[in-house]
């Protein structure tokens, strides 16, 4: 044996990861999730030493578990209830410009299966291995929201491997996601590459959208409803139809490309009403048209003035983001699906979505039922759809989807 | 006033319904639920005197709240945990071919504007205001299953309002159904009109499937998957494709008209197999073959053999039809998604599917992921799918829905 207690296999090494430091789990701590997938580390799981707390926002960390094994690469942000996410299963992983390029790639490869045209869901975060960052892509453009420390610090590498994969001639970085407050970053939008000087036409469902990609909600367009709308659409044949919450005509323009004849736009938003406008001209549509204000005092005039609709879909903000925000906002969507019940025809069809993390399926669906019932209707459920598929979950994280479409058929 | 105690609005009339009996809800019961259209009266919500326990299975009765005010016309069957259900909220309801003729109407409006063919589930049952009666369509002919005492006794008007609302030529009456037994009624297979000398070809997501009417499982079809077909031939371009649990082959035929080169159908069913094969060449598909034999015998020869395949999917039968079966159900639940899993190719597709009823969305999500790990792979969950709509669901029996289908992607 050798003198040196480096070799000793008993004694833990001064540094086994090089200059990379060690978050460890409680040494009672259950690491069998994690090691099942699970890409989260919950800050009572984690000892949290001086050194830990020491650690930057966005961080890199070997996770070890209790008994000092690895688990893998982690970012650590110990302002954040979720203090560490997994990066790679491999401790000495190197988040290079080559990492990044390996998981776009794979990434790519789902969309280009699932989609004609190079505009989806790029990369949705955890389930596509990159915890915080989001890409939408818009054709030759993509916009990037990196939401987590870590992603920032590495831009770089992460832009440097988008084009080389994608190939893609402008990146944008779109820094208004609510979570980089948490963060600790900074509020802004950046041209990082390229550039775009009007809003890009983006095909979906035989309609044509307008995405403003510096100006816009989030990355310009909401492309996990892509499913419902075209669920929507198959139901609007020769529909009047009502899109309420439209932002740039999601729900109306795809109820028009599958034949409806009128759809009326509601939204709060002039900007996002010309965008629809806009998205209906290229696609040669008529029948289409707006009415800014209030949702709730629309929907009230339109029920005033004794309009009937066939079909009505609603596609709200989230009423409900969160857990403390859970009853306020299960009554406001009670309230939504109670107005919007009261303008569909007899025989009608009505959609209601909620985009709420904190409101589950059941819990939707009993308010949205509770409203239509209120409103004097009886119904039938015929569809439930979530985000598309280029918005891939970890399914130890399904239960949080966020995105949920009800459609019902009203008597 | 009148000397008549009939004219005494404090007394109830002895017969205010004609010959109708009229049954009860227990004093302190709570109507609400079923004021709000919840359908069904549990055993131990009603009063069960002699007078109620002497009525047939499937006697019509009026059902009154605790305070003596009626709230509809239903079907009682002492015998079963749900002692009546809701038919018509007019206690006075008549039950002849008119009265089917506008439930039927309305049900049809919905499938034709789902469908361009006549091929539907035409009539779900409770959703659909027929508690226990489900109609199926093949074009020019109709199998409707009596699953309910109620619906046998009427079946001379449902048949009559049937052919007067489709225009169909034969119906055939399937009595199959497992409650029947509860009901009462005898397994029988009836040609009610018309008839049927060969299997059916139905059209659906491009392919051709043979729905043998008088001798398949059901209905000779399952239109309940239409959706999740159409979304596993959405990924199936280029695949190898492996069905297991087939039937008439309903996803490998379906992927085959999504461009799949080859797809292998297992089955246990011969003549499940030999419609399938009818399939392929009634839609001029090549690269279809079959394998009789029980699922996982073949699964794990398949392994042995060290085959692989670019989409499996597994639409196995219900392994947890209710609860007592549940536990057992999801251990086999985890156990074809582990065997299916070790047959996916790396970056490859797995489809999984549940029609259990005691299996909610969570359990059998948690079951199949706990087998993809368990084979050592690990996952995104990219589609959850439901039974098509024409599956509708009363809202609040909506928990209860049996068909899910998840589809992941492997490492």
């Amino acid at each position: 044996m050798s003198p040196s207690s480096d070799t000793d296999p008993q004694k833990p090494q001064t540094r086994p990861y090089g200059d990379r430091p060690v978050v460890r789990l409680r040494p009672k701590g259950d690491a069998r999730a994690i090691r099942h997938g699970f890409p989260w580390v919950y800050a009572d799981e984690l000892v949290t030493d001086r050194r830990t707390q020491g650690l930057e926002p966005g961080a890199l960390a070997v996770l070890e578990d209790g008994e000092r094994r690895p688990l893998g690469l982690v970012t650590v942000n110990t302002k954040s209830k979720i203090i560490a996410r997994m990066l790679d299963r491999d401790p000495l992983a190197v988040i290079d410009q080559a990492w990044f390029a390996t998981r776009i790639a794979k990434a790519l490869a789902l969309r280009e299966k699932l989609h004609d045209t190079a505009h989806y869901r790029l990369v949705h975060a955890e389930a596509d291995g990159l915890p915080g960052i989001v890409i939408d892509r818009f054709g030759d453009a993509v916009v990037v929201q990196p939401n987590a420390a870590w992603a920032e610090a590495h831009l770089e590498p992460l832009v440097a491997a988008l084009v080389q994969v994608t190939g893609v001639s402008t990146v944008i970085k779109n820094g208004s996601g609510r979570s980089r407050v948490l963060e600790g970053l900074a509020e802004e939008m950046v041209v990082v590459q390229g550039g775009v000087s009007a809003p890009v036409p983006v095909p979906m469902n035989g309609a044509v959208y307008m995405a403003d990609l510096m100006g816009g909600q989030k990355t310009g367009l909401f492309y996990d409803q892509r499913p419902n709308h075209a669920f929507a659409a198959r139901m609007a044949k020769g529909a009047r139809v009502l899109d309420v919450f439209s932002h740039v005509g999601g729900f109306g323009l795809a109820a028009l490309a599958g034949g409806a004849v009128s759809a009326l736009a509601v939204d709060a938003s002039a900007a996002a009403l010309g965008l629809a406008e806009e998205g209906a001209r290229a696609a040669g549509f008529s029948g289409f048209s707006t009415r800014q204000g209030d949702a709730f005092d629309v929907m009230e005039m339109l029920a005033a003035e004794g309009a009937q609709f066939d079909l009505v879909i609603c596609d709200p903000p989230a009423f409900a983001p969160a857990k403390p925000a859970l009853e306020a906002g299960l009554r406001a969507y009670e309230r939504v699906a109670r107005g919007a019940a009261a303008l569909v025809a007899p025989g009608g069809y009505l959609g209601l979505c909620s985009c709420s993390h904190a409101a589950d399926l059941q819990a939707f669906r009993n308010a949205s039922s509770r409203g239509i019932g209120r409103a004097g209707r009886r119904s039938q459920l015929i569809h439930t759809g979530f985000a598309g598929p280029d918005h891939p979950m970890l399914p130890h994280l399904a239960e949080s989807a966020y995105l949920k479409a009800l459609f019902f058929r009203l008597d």
